[in-house]
């Protein structure tokens, strides 16, 4: 009943800051309130990106890497290594591997990881894609690099059974991870001994 | 070197999202991609919100509440009670008072709190038009609610010396342990507040 006295417009933003991962009904409503200190030059850039973030942002149809130009910087032949290819599970991962500095290949965004309680089965993997594009740049290794999770496991020994007929080297980064974890927490020291030390998954 | 391979809109999101108090570096670039997750007619929503939140919701001219309308439903007379007033750093403390129920009067929204330090100094409170209101409305009582926080003892013993001329009875927010709290978890300072706080238990 007191709630309506809040203005509208607080109450609106307050919901939308809720949809957030991790962000629940107190911190949306600072957020909202917080928003209102802010100078009409910051609104309204705000206002704009977020009018057009879905049609600038997309992703690259190659690799899935995301893009605001048409030219991938992942896919650029001239700067990456051909023969290296790495799958992540989302294009966020990408930048956490690239700010590493240790691996100078190509990328594949799955997008899913096998998750038959979500929905998510074989087909959403689109691996022909991935077989594909292998041939294509004459792939000669695949590192999978995905979530030490059920799920994660679960897509890396799917991947790794079906591309195992090709005639490839198939790593997965080794357990510097800690079990559990996701590669969005996880710390670039983690990370780069997780790629250095990664293990033949054959 | 590499974070220029972010998209430009995905950077340009994370530094706005950074502008938020207890928002950091990585939380902020989770909540910029999370929203390339979200469909569209919420972006706009939040699009829309953002470019016109400052001209919509406006500081009510009498007591400083919050409104998008042109009627404060904090300063209707029929529903409150006159002759009491809440004096309050923020507008936001108004809802969390008025959602215990427990006050029925009016508010004043001193939007500051005396901090020479950060330049608030005692102009910047207005108190001409705090007394004004008192006299306008015959206000009997004034509660000072404000931080129990260094800022906020000297700007509510400050208020009090200067609103003491006037024939009022003047009160501020009782000290002590917060509900369901163990006086193991309890500071020193809160303990102390509580102990001079005391109060007859026959």
């Amino acid at each position: 009943m007191e709630t309506k006295k809040y203005p509208k417009e607080i109450t609106a933003l307050t919901q939308l800051f809720k949809k957030f991962p991790g962000i629940g009904s107190k911190t949306a409503q600072k957020l909202a309130f917080h928003l209102l200190q802010w100078d009409e030059a910051s609104l309204h850039l705000f206002s704009d990106l977020l009018g057009n973030v879905k049609d600038k942002v997309k992703p690259c149809k190659e690799c899935g890497a995301l893009l605001s130009s048409s030219l991938c910087p992942f896919c650029d032949a001239k700067e990456r290594r051909s023969d290296l290819l790495c799958i992540v599970s989302s294009p966020k991962d990408i930048y956490l591997i690239e700010e590493t500095g240790i691996y100078q290949g190509l990328y594949h965004v799955l997008n899913h990881l096998l998750s038959p309680m979500h929905g998510f089965h074989a087909e959403e993997l689109s691996l022909e894609k991935l077989e594909a594009r292998i041939q294509k740049h004459e792939v000669k290794e695949v590192i999978i690099a995905l979530d030490s999770t059920l799920e994660g496991d679960t897509t890396s020994l799917f991947i790794k059974n079906r591309l195992s007929k090709e005639n490839l080297s198939i790593s997965r980064l080794a357990f510097g991870l800690p079990l559990g974890s996701s590669l969005e927490y996880t710390d670039g020291g983690t990370l780069s001994r997780a790629f250095m030390g990664r293990v033949d998954f054959s």
